[in-house]
């Protein structure tokens, strides 16, 4: 039977992330029990990346090996329309049976978003960070250029955080403002649990001016917790992209 | 004591409504219970006018009468601190006394904003009315001009609306649309119940062909429901202001 290669845009505001919980709702959840609607028999998916609750996707992505043949189109429109508002199947694709959505995976794009005004948006509950302070768009600019290339991420790691192996390749991040809208987009072969989030913090701090610039290469270099306490919440964090070999 | 005016904006998905309910959570119930808990004792506002459940305001007006003398400007913020993320004050001013937010009122504009794709999209869920079919934006904008002025809109209102007097001007409709992006902005002295979910379900019908342009003019003549049976949605509505004589 074929495996089946799906790519998920979801509203992170009302899941317990995406990993399957038996008693909350949690995205991966949700999608087996369509599955399962539909197949008529128990179906499990593999992610491409748990998201932790309050985490949008645009793009993640997720494999599962058919129990009968279904057309594509027809599956699609089934489990967009047995799905809630809240999750939407973007695609659907057949895969060489070695494919893993997470193992086969050389890479991921995430974005952070940032309200960056002095009061509140309603609208914006929930789909960005609201940051009130004036940032220093140059200094944020000046510290990216740290991240890029290959690093041990460890003072970027969350605390109980299980990755054995600390280093990961930046291979860019773009940072872009209009107006107040504020965007850190973050692509590389990998990222540590809470990276993301850890880094965005970080480079809003330097932006506030409370840290410099030039800390990022010493703290990549000589790891330390000391300036990376902080987590931006999950609110602003969208999985944007995953990519693998053609 | 003062008149107070407050402009509020609200995401309404997690509202029921903006009037005050005993057991359910409102946008009158939430605010009063915040300044309540400032002033010290049960304060009551009086507001524009009801929204429904899931509608959302963008510039809603309420006035209330202070019972101590606190400035504004830590007002405001006391209140912005107090109030959940989906409600936001964005300004208070003094009024004279005889000021009241409904009665005083002699306009509103109305926003309704449609997804014209055939997908939908999880971030417009609750923001958006999804409308998948193919609209010729020409027969909207024909359909359009027949509102503009003074016209019994018995035609338009909801089934067991309570106003006696059906007589509204419409100011100005606008249709605006950005690639799948569709607005409608309806402005008049003011609209019966559920009249701008109905005008804006009638004119979508229009859009798609299953009404000519000129059954508007029709129906504004001779009342019947034959063509307004449909109502766009809450989730597409904003209450975008409330206009007042200076």
């Amino acid at each position: 039977m074929n495996v089946i290669k799906m790519i998920i845009e979801y509203d992170g505001n009302n899941f317990y992330g995406w990993q399957r919980q038996s008693t909350s709702r949690s995205v991966q959840g949700q999608i087996e029990k369509v599955l399962s609607k539909i197949y008529k028999c128990d179906m499990t998916i593999d992610g491409a990346g748990r998201t932790d609750a309050g985490v949008h996707a645009l793009g993640q992505v997720a494999t599962f090996k058919e129990t009968q043949s279904i057309p594509l189109g027809n599956l699609k429109r089934a489990m967009n329309n047995f799905l809630s508002s809240d999750i939407r199947i973007i695609s659907l694709e057949y895969m060489t049976e070695d494919f893993h959505a997470r193992y086969s995976a050389t890479g991921k794009t995430y974005i952070y978003k940032v309200l960056n005004k002095e009061e509140r948006n309603v609208f914006s509950a929930g789909y960005k960070y609201h940051y009130p302070y004036k940032i220093d768009d140059n200094k944020i600019k000046d510290a990216i250029k740290y991240f890029i290339g290959e690093h041990s991420f460890k003072s970027f790691m969350a605390a109980g955080s299980s990755a054995q192996n600390p280093i990961r390749t930046i291979h860019e991040i773009k940072f872009k403002r209009l107006d107040d809208q504020v965007e850190f987009e973050f692509t590389g072969n990998g990222f540590l649990y809470k990276m993301v989030r850890i880094m965005t913090a970080f480079l809003l701090e330097v932006g506030q001016g409370h840290i410099d610039p030039e800390t990022a290469k010493t703290i990549l270099e000589n790891p330390t917790r000391k300036y990376t306490s902080k987590v931006a919440p999950a609110m602003g964090l969208y999985l944007k992209e995953v990519y693998y070999e053609i």
